[in-house]
C-alpha cells in the first residue's frame, strides 16, 4: 500500500505543499528542512547496492612514506533495475573479481570527468582481460520507460493497481508554481522528476513515457568508445563539473558518488588530451575496489525519500532561497542543483 | 556601423543560422568550429581587463624547496561596465595596492566555490585595512538595465540609433528552434543570452529591461556577509561546481576565470563549515594580484564574440551535438553548458 501511494506521487515528484505556499521570508534553509526530517523520510540504502573504491593515499612527495595515511575511499551507490541493468551487472561481476584492484584514475578533467579503469585497455597486447560473463548492452537501454520503472521499481504490473497509479500520474508535476517551473523547464528534456531517489529525465506521456537517468555532479557513467560500442563498466567515470548533460541517453550511467568524491574532483587535471595524464606516474593508484557487502565496518547510509513532502519542502527551499542570505529568490531550479539528500546512519 | 549591427543582434543572440539547420550528422564538433572561426570573429581582451594572481607552487612535503617550481597562475578577465562597475573599480585598487600579496586561498568547498581573500578579515584587530576609495555598493547593482548596457558597453544614447537597436530587439531569440529552446528555457530567469561574451539573465521588456551576469563555472563573485551588505569585492571566489545559479542578483559577480582555474578547482577541499580550511597550513598563500597592464611578459587572450554566426554556430553544436560520438542530440543547453571560448593570441 506504500508503495502504492509511493508511485502515486511518483511522476508527481511534489503534492501541493501548502506549508510553504505563502512565501515568508526568513524561512529555514534547505539544510534545516533536511536536517529536520522524520526518521521515516529516509530509505536505507543496501550494501549491496553500494561499489566502495579505495585509492591509495596522497603521496607526499619523495622521502615520504605514505603508508601511514588513510586510503581515499570513495563510496558509489548503484541505480536499482531497471536502469542500466546490464552494466550494473557487469560491474558486480568485475567488483565481485576485483578486476579493478592495481589499476588506476587516467583521466580528470578540469570541469568535465575523472575517469577511472585500466590504462592498457586500447592496447590489445596489454589490456586486463574482464572475467566471464562480462557483455556490452545495446543503446536503447540507455533510457527505460514508466511502465518498466513500476514493474522493476516499484513490483506492480499489469493490474488494477497499475491502472491506479496510471490514473495518479500527470504532466503537471505539482500545484505549485515553482516547482511546476523547475521540473517543466529544463532545456534537454520534456520535464524531469526524482525518481525513488534519482534525478530523471521523460520524454512522451503515460506508461510509455520514456525514463533515463541525468548527468549531474557525482553521477557515475561508463567510458565507451564511438558507437554501436557502449562499453562493458570497466571503464568508469564521475562527473566534477557542470553537468554535461548533453551526454544524457548517449552514455549508461550506473549510479553516483555518496561519499569522497573529493578525493577525485580534487585530484590534479591532466594536461593529455581530454585531461588524460601523459605519463603513468600521474595516476593514482586504485586499492582496491568491492561491493559493499564485501566491505567490514561500512557505515550505513540512507538518502531522503524524493517521494516525501520533506523532499518536496527541501526542493522548494532550495528553488526559493529565503533563508537569511538571500534577498531574490531565484523562483526555480534546474535538477542538478537539487541534490538527493544522504547521510551516514548514526 | 559595427557596433550598430552587434546591438541588433545583441538582445537575439543568434541569427537564424540556415547552415545548420538541416541537421545533417555528422556534423562538426563544437571545438572544431571554434578551431576554424575567421580572425575577424575573435575580440581583443584589453590587459587592464585582466587581473592575474598569483598562487604559491604545490607543496612537495617537507623539505621539498618548492622554489624552483613556477607559481600557479590564475587570470580573471573582469566584466565591462555597466556590470558590477563599482565593486570592479574596488578590485582595480585593491590590486594597484598590491592589497591582496601575502593573503590566502581560505576555502574550498566540493561543487560549490574557491574563495580567496583575508582570512583575518572578520577579525576587526587583525583585518588588513583596505586602501583609501574602496566603498561597499548597493543591492540593486547586482543588476544592470538594457538602456544602461546600451549606453555603457555599446556608446550609445537615446538616439536614433538606440531606435534602431531597440527596434531590433525581439523576445523571440532566433528563428532556430534548438536555440530558441535553449535561450527561453531557464528555471532561472525569463530568458538567458549572451551580452558581449558575457553569460546573461533577462526579465522583463525592451529598454527597461533587466539584466544581470549568471553563475557559470568559473565565474567570478564578491563574497559579502548578511543583506544589506554586498561585499568591497576583497573577498572573492570563483565557482568551481555546478552552477549556483540560486546565487544569481544575490551576489556581484565581477569576472571569469580564463586561464588556471584548476590551479583552484583541484585544491584540497576544507574540512571545516562551508569548506573554510581549519588550519593556517592548509591556506594557500596568493603571492601577488595584478591588473594585467602591470604583468610583464603577460599573454594577450581573445574571446569568440557572441554576436557572430561562428557563435551561433558553435551553441547549436553544443545543444545538438552531432559529431561521431553522439547518438542522440539533446535538443537544448542551458546557458552555463555553452561555455564562451577563449584562447590565447598565437
Amino acid at each position: 500500500m506504500i508503495r502504492t501511494l509511493t508511485a502515486f506521487t511518483l511522476f508527481a515528484l511534489a503534492a501541493p505543499v501548502s506549508a510553504v505556499t505563502p512565501a515568508l521570508p526568513p524561512a529555514p534553509a534547505p539544510s534545516e528542512i533536511v536536517a529536520a526530517a522524520p526518521k521515516a523520510d529516509w530509505v536505507a540504502i543496501p550494501a549491496s547496492d553500494l561499489l566502495v573504491m579505495d585509492l591509495t593515499p596522497p603521496d607526499r612527495g619523495p622521502g615520504q612514506a605514505s603508508t601511514k595515511a588513510k586510503p581515499r575511499r570513495v563510496t558509489i551507490q548503484l541505480m536499482p533495475p531497471p536502469f542500466s541493468a546490464g552494466w550494473i551487472g557487469n560491474i558486480r561481476k568485475l567488483a565481485a573479481a576485483h578486476w579493478w584492484d592495481g589499476l588506476s584514475v587516467n583521466r580528470v578533467q578540469d570541469n568535465y570527468v575523472a575517469q577511472w579503469g585500466d590504462a592498457d585497455g586500447e592496447d590489445k597486447a596489454k589490456a586486463r582481460a574482464l572475467p566471464g560473463g562480462v557483455r556490452v548492452g545495446d543503446e536503447r537501454e540507455y533510457q527505460t520507460t514508466v511502465n518498466d520503472v513500476l514493474r522493476n521499481m516499484l513490483g506492480v504490473d499489469g493490474s488494477e493497481e497499475v491502472e491506479a497509479v496510471k490514473s495518479g500520474m500527470s504532466d503537471e508535476p505539482a500545484n505549485n508554481a515553482s516547482l511546476v517551473r523547475m521540473l517543466m523547464t529544463d532545456p534537454y528534456a520534456s520535464r524531469t522528476s526524482f525518481l525513488e531517489g534519482w534525478p530523471t529525465g521523460f520524454e512522451g506521456a503515460g506508461l510509455s513515457s520514456r525514463v533515463w537517468p541525468v548527468h549531474c555532479y557525482g553521477m557515475v557513467g561508463v567510458g565507451r568508445n564511438l558507437s554501436p560500442d557502449t562499453g562493458s563498466g570497466a571503464e568508469l567515470y564521475t562527473v566534477i563539473g557542470h553537468a554535461p548533460r548533453h551526454l544524457d541517453r548517449n552514455i549508461a550511467l550506473v549510479g553516483r558518488v555518496i561519499e569522497g568524491i573529493e578525493h577525485l574532483s580534487s585530484l590534479p587535471r591532466g594536461t593529455g588530451a581530454l585531461g588524460f595524464y601523459e605519463t603513468p606516474e600521474e595516476r593514482t593508484t586504485i586499492i582496491s575496489v568491492r561491493l559493499g557487502s564485501e566491505v567490514s565496518a561500512l557505515p550505513a547510509y540512507e538518502y531522503l525519500s524524493t517521494e516525501t513532502t520533506t523532499f518536496a519542502r527541501y526542493a522548494d527551499a532550495r528553488a526559493n532561497r529565503r533563508d537569511p542570505f538571500f534577498i531574490k529568490p531565484a523562483g526555480g531550479a534546474d535538477i542538478c542543483n537539487i541534490p538527493v539528500p544522504v547521510r551516514r546512519v548514526k
